[in-house]
């Protein structure tokens, strides 16, 4: 996938595409298939830094002991450890002393402050970890670095895609995805590892991501950017609320590249002083427009890749009073098993869809009501072969056929026109499969 | 089931088994498999009437239709007309016209005004109803009805029987249930039919229910004994606001057995002209306890028949800081596909039903929180072979495979204690299980 967006471009790439970033990966056994459960990202310097953790009332260890560091650093941070096959959850002040045990290991190995150090952590729920072989498998991981930063390579993307599969769990691949921005100081590098799992919305111990960026760019600044394309990419491909004890997004920003973003309102005495490049207001537009772009990117690659997912359903909903109303329609059809089953089944089955959009508590007049289904996963308004389903709150007469085929599809859109106001969201959903089913039905067993 | 409540007894019966009410059913083609499509409910004499309706947003026809005649008639009414194969929902203005036809068509059979008949349709939604179909399926009931009045059947246990099965869809069994209730003033008769569908809970054009009562009650009394009831009860096998465009229960009491049950707190000087029985707040509590009783009967019928499922769930959940946040966190475990699908596998997988319950918005202290295990669908608290899993926060050292094997039972019961406050709460839910996927992703083809 290599295409032009607004000001950027779609690279392959990881973790380690940005300037200065190395990663590494390590087996410590904590998986039963021996696969590989260590994962760390690390930068050459110290880097500003930016999370977005899970609302789920038990949050896990890891993610406790991340709002506390970054409090504690303001900010900042050298790198980040992750493992997977235990998510460290429901696990008391056990597992607060084995995250920080986690903590203390990998800045050991990169003789740094601990509070430069975030972690993460994700698996099975409620089983103690056992710190010895973290500990281990973090060492390895370091010293895999170190050698990969003696033989002179200042990146590694060999780092970041081991990295990507060391923080697997159900997945069956890696996911990554890379972007070149074009600002007004020079290209910047974004990158980003992720890993899914449960079904389309995270629902066990289950989303992780680390971004990385060689942009300069103050911590605050970093957090608002990230909580903006969290919003619209990764709280997309969730209900509401519909966290896990351990759902993860970390952006780390070392400045390598030597471009500076500021926010273009922020002191003129400071900026004027500190800045390298002019800071523009359109550079924070186009740079926070890759970040959104990147994650989305890795946010469907996770529904594609979710349990028994056979293929991706983007709902669109317009119209809506506000954009709340339209993200809380959108989310109550793209959450429906009904409406999901009918996915599976390539089925045109339109009344599960108006009637689980009828449940979100959110105003909605019938007779503006439009519905249609349109191929593939993107410009819908374009699209040849969109088929309307449903005009002004009436079933249409409808080609059957073409409308199945459609949600046959390895990729498609449903369109909700509400008529009312200008509120419009998307969530990305995939259909409900009896594999779904199978594959949960015996997880532990 | 012949069991003994507070003041009431089990018995086994339907719609006709209070004094006074006859049934019918009628087939006029409106399913492919040609099943009974018409049923029919009718007291001998002008009834007391109430309604708890859908809150979707794309209410059906019958819904609206229904609420303007309780309104109308000031909660007065002589019979219900429903079918089943249609859902009459989302069909615009000759959908209003439909059912008003329906209605007009019912009034005639029993030359009643139009506005003592309330209607109700289930099925699929979207298409027209073919009303002169629909028309000759009411004349065919009516007519089976007069005769089996004419025969001398006052009661008419067949007729309810037939009702019942006449509101199936794709219900594989019809599900009634019928109570005695001993009051100062003698006994009254309370019984029910109810259909449901879709999965555990109501998501397609999807739940009715009709109850009877020879109990003379006033209309609004009657009203707020039925919403009580059903918030406890039909309300508690669905997700908060999940209702379809059509789900629907009404309650008719026409007085029948001579009891009247008012308010202890009317004025007194009505009571004292109109009472035939002394009026205790004794009499409200049990005549409401057995409504319940009755509701959550004929609601767990629905769960146990749900699409797919093989077992009873029960979900306990207490020490909420109100009844309110106990039912969110209830109706979070209950609704997900992750909890569900390891009931389905008897998966004691814990981890899974803590973080439902920690994304349902409620305020919950971690280390407070106790879950167990226990077989059977009722008396958790004394059931022997209750198995602790969680005991303020930390997993117990429990046995697996008892766990398994409870959960792997045809009815247990899940007990989440928060240790907050008094809030309680109680949901039934059900399996996910391969067959519901498969049932769901071809309804329609």
């Amino acid at each position: 996938m290599s295409k032009i967006g607004g000001s950027f471009v779609h690279l392959d790439g990881d973790v380690t595409t940005p300037l200065g970033f190395r990663a590494a990966a390590a087996t410590c056994g904590l998986k039963a298939s021996g696969a590989p459960d260590i994962a760390l990202v690390v930068s050459d310097v110290e880097a500003s830094a930016a999370g977005v953790f899970t609302q789920n009332a038990f949050a896990a260890a890891p993610v406790r002991l991340d709002r506390a560091t970054l409090l504690a650093s303001g900010g900042r941070a050298r790198a980040v450890i992750a493992n997977s096959g235990n998510a460290n959850a429901v696990t008391g002040p056990a597992g607060d002393a084995a995250a920080a045990a986690m903590q203390r290991a990998a800045a050991s190995a990169l003789a740094c402050p601990p509070e430069h150090v975030l972690v993460l952590s994700t698996g099975v729920i409620g089983v103690p970890l056992d710190v010895a072989r973290v500990e281990r498998g973090i060492a390895l991981a370091g010293d895999a670095l170190t050698n990969d930063a003696q033989s002179g390579h200042a990146r590694s993307g060999e780092g970041g895609s081991a990295a990507a599969r060391a923080i697997m769990t159900t997945d069956t691949r890696p996911k990554t995805a890379a972007r070149r921005v074009r600002l007004s100081g020079g290209d910047v590098l974004v990158g980003g590892m992720a890993k899914g799992a449960g079904m389309i919305h995270p629902d066990m111990a289950t989303m992780l991501a680390v971004l990385t960026t060689d942009l300069d760019r103050a911590p605050a600044d970093l957090a608002a950017d990230l909580a903006a394309a969290v919003n619209v990419s990764f709280n997309r491909i969730s209900i509401d609320g519909d966290t896990s004890t351990n759902d993860s997004v970390i952006l780390l920003a070392n400045g390598a590249s030597g471009v500076v973003v500021a926010e273009a309102d922020t002191e003129a005495g400071e900026d004027a002083d500190a800045a390298i490049d002019v800071v523009t207001a359109a550079d924070v537009v186009t740079w926070r427009a890759a970040l959104v772009d990147l994650c989305q990117d890795l946010a469907r690659q996770i529904v594609r890749d979710g349990e028994g997912v056979r293929k991706l359903a983007v709902i669109v909903v317009t119209g809506a009073a506000d954009d709340d109303g339209a993200r809380r329609v959108a989310n109550a059809i793209a959450t429906s098993p009904l409406v999901k089953t009918a996915f599976a089944g390539g089925d045109p089955n339109w009344g599960r869809i108006v009637a689980a959009a009828g449940r979100a508590g959110v105003a909605v007049d019938p007779a503006r009501v439009s519905l249609s289904f349109a191929p593939g996963e993107r410009d819908v308004e374009a699209a040849p072969g969109r088929v309307s389903i449903l005009a002004n709150g009436l079933p249409t007469a409808f080609d059957d056929a073409a409308a199945a085929a459609i949600l046959s599809g390895d990729a498609f859109r449903v369109v909700l026109e509400l008529g009312i106001g200008d509120g419009t969201a998307t969530v990305w959903t995939g259909d409900l499969t009896e594999e779904y089913v199978r594959i949960n039905a015996d997880y532990r067993t």
